[in-house]
């Protein structure tokens, strides 16, 4: 039976194996410090497309069918897959999904969407409703900057906190029977919403909603910093982290240099003019797909809490004078089974 | 245990219980056939809120708030809330829920977005996963029109395809115990796309998945139009029903009178000035809020099958020469709960 720890967090009783994934980024994450873990470097970023927008779906469902092929898994025996994205419409997802034959849940959950789709495929494949589930999720540096913010021709100057949307996608596959790494838990997160409105200062706007569901899933299971070789949120970047890391400290836990984030660790922050770090749906499923379960499976960490974050607004909220909403689900990855 | 009928039909072991629901609409639907069911109709499309996405936010949070309310359950044991609505980056549902303190997950599932919710609602529902959780879903016809189409100051003329987008939502609270009507089933939809590339003619992009989704949904289960005294679908319109019932039977299926279609009931097609109809996310979510489930409620219908259709593209999409992805999910709904 499913043992929920309380309101927000659910203990598996079927912890899903984690048989396969794949991750693909452009050439600016390929030469940062992660360069050697992920699958793909592309070194075109329209990928051969005739746009940004077409590139960042490709992207997808290349990491989708080489995650697929990776695990040996027939594709008809993959009931569902979970995915969206940032452009409007979440058309990367819908149009790579398009020729996968694969039932399919769209999501929008901004950059938290890779938390939310391995939240529930995990809850699905544990429970017995799917064999195998795919979650996936993309971002695009050119088809988020014309979207969110200025032609990239415009040429706009960037304020010191803004951070770099990766260009990435990566795809998990998740099944009842496998090796591992499992996914142990699910923390499901609330929205958010301390009234931040600068939109360029994602860190800050995300920065609480991590707090709530980071804090949410230590009381509901009673675990700590203990518990964990690493606690990695999604792109909260630099300035983020550190302010993430104020909070959990005036909520008295001490994170004993276990806290990472995702933005912070695809770039090298001083010499590859990201400001703050990395964001995007892309940059936690690039590197959780690429250095997270990579090192794992090798043996570097064996409990991780794995928790992206995303910040809910629009461009039009924002016109329209709205704060930033933010939220953040979270889910563990051991590399045992129980215990 | 779980009962999976096939990859993409699930019949639920434990069919959650519908314990409440809300609806809301503007005037306009107000005045068509169906003005006796809603809960509230606004005469207001502004709903007292300085724009119309933060009226179409402010419905979506009402309905909530009302069907918790009609449920006598406290609001603290709502482990979930699933929505989403057609807005970029769906702030109508990320702002809505915002005021709620209930997990949230977000959805972008277009105007299938309605059976998503209820599809990923009831299966975490029956697996014990949740307690009680909603789904919900909006749209509003001044903020759809100014987004993907023109200002409305323009005037523009519209093709006798087109549909009117529906300004209203729906909110349905499922439960474990309860009187039920209950959830039977669920079918999962893949993207289907015909090539389709009329934006004003969202029917005949949605009708094949429609078609996908029910085919699949008879083969896996067994079950026909004589099992059903309604299969109802969310916003194929006019033209969009007559397509799917063509197809059903170039299929070897003969709906036997037992076709319905949200879109066409909301309104009266010839007096409304409403071309094909009705569409959008909150049609088929305020027409299932009202309509469908009062008269189940009093007896009209014991079974049902009821499938929100979606199209899957965006302005982008289409501007870059894409044609029109569809999406259907099915769930069922029975006054018993078992036979």
């Amino acid at each position: 039976m499913v043992k929920k720890l309380g309101r927000q967090t659910v203990q598996l009783s079927n912890p899903p194996t984690i048989s396969a994934f794949f991750s693909i980024v452009s050439s600016k994450e390929g030469e940062g410090p992660l360069k050697h873990y992920f699958d793909m470097i592309l070194d075109d970023a329209k990928y051969g497309e005739e746009t940004w927008e077409k590139a960042e779906s490709r992207m997808v469902k290349e990491c989708v069918t080489n995650a697929i092929a990776k695990s040996k898994i027939p594709a008809n025996e993959i009931d569902y897959i979970f995915a969206g994205d940032l452009l409007n419409q979440c058309i990367s997802a819908n149009y790579a999904i398009r020729d996968l034959d694969i039932p399919f849940f769209g999501l929008y959950g901004a950059c938290s969407t890779m938390t939310e789709g391995l939240a529930l495929a995990s809850m699905l494949v544990d429970g017995g409703y799917a064999r195998h589930a795919v979650a996936v999720t993309s971002s695009h540096f050119c088809s988020a900057e014309r979207q969110f913010r200025f032609p990239l021709e415009y040429g706009g100057q960037r304020t010191p906190t803004t951070q770099w949307t990766v260009t990435g996608s990566g795809a998990v596959l998740l099944s009842q029977q496998g090796d591992g790494p499992y996914i142990r838990s699910v923390t499901t997160g609330k929205v958010i919403d301390l009234g931040i409105n600068d939109l360029n200062n994602m860190g800050a706007a995300m920065a609480p909603a991590a707090l709530d569901t980071l804090v949410t899933h230590f009381q509901e299971s009673g675990k700590n910093f203990d518990d964990y070789d690493l606690v990695v949120t999604g792109d909260l970047g630099m300035l983020g982290k550190d302010i993430l890391r104020d909070l959990l400290r005036q909520n008295g836990y001490d994170d004993k240099g276990k806290l990472d984030d995702c933005g912070c660790m695809i770039y090298d922050i001083e010499k590859q003019d990201v400001h703050c770090g990395g964001s995007g749906c892309g940059c936690s499923a690039s590197v959780l797909c690429s250095y997270l379960l990579k090192e794992m499976k090798k043996g570097k960490w064996n409990n991780i809490a794995f928790m992206a974050t995303g910040a809910l607004m629009s461009t039009t909220s924002s016109q329209q004078g709205e704060t930033i909403p933010g939220i953040a689900h979270l889910v563990t990855i051991s590399r045992e089974k129980e215990g």
